[in-house]
């Protein structure tokens, strides 16, 4: 165990305050533990996400002050009881985190132990909780408190997840990843990757992907020379369309070409937004990537303008077999019926509000349509966003660079100014650096 | 090639009549071929579907008087010249249907031939239509024109499709088919197929089917042995509800319990109606079923008001795995999200009409709701539904038993008073007789 090295003193922190759009930098006293299995992190660098204007513009449902942010990466300097070393009865990850670990945490807490967390569904963990809100301070400051800390946060320091890479790889990897590069596993890769991963295993992209008609496609092993004859390699060709092309927005597509990539599946994607800058950046990130990260396939992008004509030309008037949403409002979801197919599957990981969804039963019943919404589980994400990362540090390594999905570092003591400017679209994301 | 045995004369045909209430059994002409990929089928039997009730009551999208009727088996009497042996530019399956064939139809047409119907999504064939409307004619009748014949009549004199059944044992089974039970195949039946299945391959159901925590129930091959410890057998119970207990949704549950016996899956089903007579009926059929067919699970049959907190209970205020939604409202599809777990799976195959769903986007967003919306590919399903007929033939082989779907046989001249009585409640699902 540590002991908190600032303990009775005061740190900086970007605060949000009721009702909206008001965010001050004040001093308010350094985190302690409060529960055994809490721990303290010392704030490397935390990001301001979109999802964050939802509380900045009062769309939220907080309504005490808070400190803001769900991103951030840092170094332990405390740890709860339930992490000393012969106490036994804690998940087998806490004893996995050590005073001086690097730590990535993704973007809201989960315990581990209930059945919610074992299925893998850690976003909805019941005991979870979301950083920067009321009920929760978050990572936009010197000094956070990390609820069930040990099935929380990530240890960088000593890698204990799943991955493609062998032990030296990844140790090799993580040396040479930079803390801005790490930071986007706290949100936005993960959520990226979601995305991808929900649209490329949808029961119904599967008769493209196992070139077997559904049923069929579903139970390989139920089809006979029959089923195995149906489909042309014409009907095989998976279309996509991505809507939003924020910051999250290229990591589903960077995700997307990947598995297309690994798994050698032809396609054509069609990323769209209504911000030319966005599209730009797309259209370079898709330029830098090397053929290992996007196989075979035809990528555009498009305004809202452009892409219903576009898919209706790419598709001979079918639709796309998925749409993935990466927006989270009403014009994004009704753009993304309309472009899909009749039995095709529309991925929502944009973070939705109060306004009711814009669908009749009968246009839902008549285009057959399958919806996948909700919250990345980003703890369970990580293994496979990690991977991504380390295999696409020609796009993730970078800041302030056309590809770079990080615009700029910046104090902590300008996050006003950086929610004001990345609201009104006039930044893209940034990093906030608590120690600058 | 047959003549139309009764060219230029008149038939009986139980016909709706706008603007809603009004249907009428008239003279009329008998169809003849009007594309050469036509057949005609004398009817022997056509039953009444819950979703003729849409079109009785005004609901639907006709305006137009026109024949009643989507479900219906008999017997072909005419072919138009698509079926001729030396015409060699159509699909295989129209070298497959001779006159005199005995024939069930799925309630849609589906040309056989296009990008949709080759993925199995036949339901939605971009030349398709619903038989029943006023873009097509229906079965209540004594005669049919069945469209696109050939991808769309199943012979049951020369099966083709791919069965679990051996050639001689599906031989055999079918001589023992009574017509009535067949009649099933044309909607309900398949229907009920299509939720089961829908919810039994939900990604989101996954972790419990393979034993994985999310992502790696997706990809089991990427999984470690770290991942393959983490569910305990309790995680890994599949709870579903099925709301609405028709005759479709008693179709479901005895095809859910089917693949939950078959693939040796520990389940509890909460099977939910308002009415206690199809609550009995739903207890009843479950009671008849063997072992075989239902595995070992718990079932309960429950009313509206006892459902959430049954569900509660059983699943200790976590929700069901997955929801077969079987009616078609918004009060069924609304309880379907109350008894849902967050990351579950909401499958609908309900008929669903003009009113906007009730949901807002943050509801969605915040259980990591699933849905799958739509109608059955009905021509796809045939081959499932037929083996679970062969095989519940103790369920589906009846008319007018405590267990039967069918609850009485009559005369198509009483149609009017059948749909009255349906649409009150009164009467279950009947089948006419056009020549009685």
């Amino acid at each position: 165990m540590g002991s908190n090295e600032q303990k009775g003193s005061f740190q900086k922190a970007a605060r949000w305050h009721p009702p909206a759009y008001d965010v001050r930098v004040e001093m308010i006293p350094i985190p302690s533990i409060v529960h055994p299995d809490d721990a303290i992190v010392k704030v490397k660098y935390t990001a301001v996400c979109g999802s964050d204007l939802h509380i900045y513009r009062g769309h939220g449902t907080t309504v005490n002050a808070h400190t803001m942010g769900h991103e951030f990466i840092g170094e332990i300097i405390t740890l709860g009881e339930s992490f000393r070393s012969d106490v036994v009865d804690r998940p087998a990850l806490y004893s996995t985190l050590r005073v001086g670990d690097k730590v990535v945490s993704p973007f809201t807490t989960n315990c581990g132990e209930c059945h919610v967390c074992r299925l893998g569904y850690t976003g909805r963990c019941t005991a979870g909780l979301l950083f920067g809100c009321d009920a929760l301070d978050g990572g936009q400051a010197q000094y956070v408190r990390v609820p069930k800390a040990g099935s929380t946060l990530f240890s960088l320091s000593k890698p204990t997840w799943n991955s493609t890479l062998s032990g030296p790889e990844r140790a090799k990897a993580l040396a040479g990843l930079n803390d801005s590069s790490l930071l986007l596993l706290a949100d936005i890769l993960p959520t990226g990757v979601f995305a991808a991963i929900q649209a490329t295993s949808h029961p119904k992209v599967l008769p493209m992907i196992n070139g077997l008609p559904w049923p069929y496609a579903l139970n390989p092993d139920q089809a006979s020379d029959l089923e195995k004859q149906v489909l042309t390699p014409e009907d095989r060709l998976l279309v996509f369309a991505i809507v939003g092309l924020g910051p999250v927005g290229i990591c589903a597509a960077v995700s997307l070409l990947d598995v297309l990539a690994r798994r050698q599946l032809p396609y054509k994607i069609v990323a769209i937004d209504p911000l030319e800058a966005r599209r730009e950046k797309m259209k370079a990130v898709y330029d830098k990537i090397g053929s290992d990260g996007k196989g075979q396939g035809e990528f555009a992008v498009a305004s809202i303008d452009e892409a219903k004509a576009l898919v209706q030309t790419l598709t001979g008037g079918v639709g796309c077999t998925a749409v993935l949403e990466i927006v989270g409002n009403n014009s994004a979801i009704s753009l993304a019926y309309d472009l899909v197919r009749a039995f095709g599957a529309i991925v929502s990981v944009g973070v939705h509000g109060e306004p009711s969804v814009p669908f009749t039963g009968r246009q839902l019943y008549n285009k057959n349509v399958s919806f996948d919404f909700g919250r990345c589980p980003a703890r369970a994400m990580f293994p496979p966003a990690f991977d991504l990362l380390v295999k696409r540090q020609d796009v993730f390594g970078g800041v302030g660079e056309p590809t770079s999905l990080i615009d700029r570092i910046i104090s902590l003591d300008d996050a006003p100014e950086a929610y004001k400017k990345f609201d009104k679209g006039e930044w893209g994301k940034v990093i906030l650096d608590p120690w600058k």
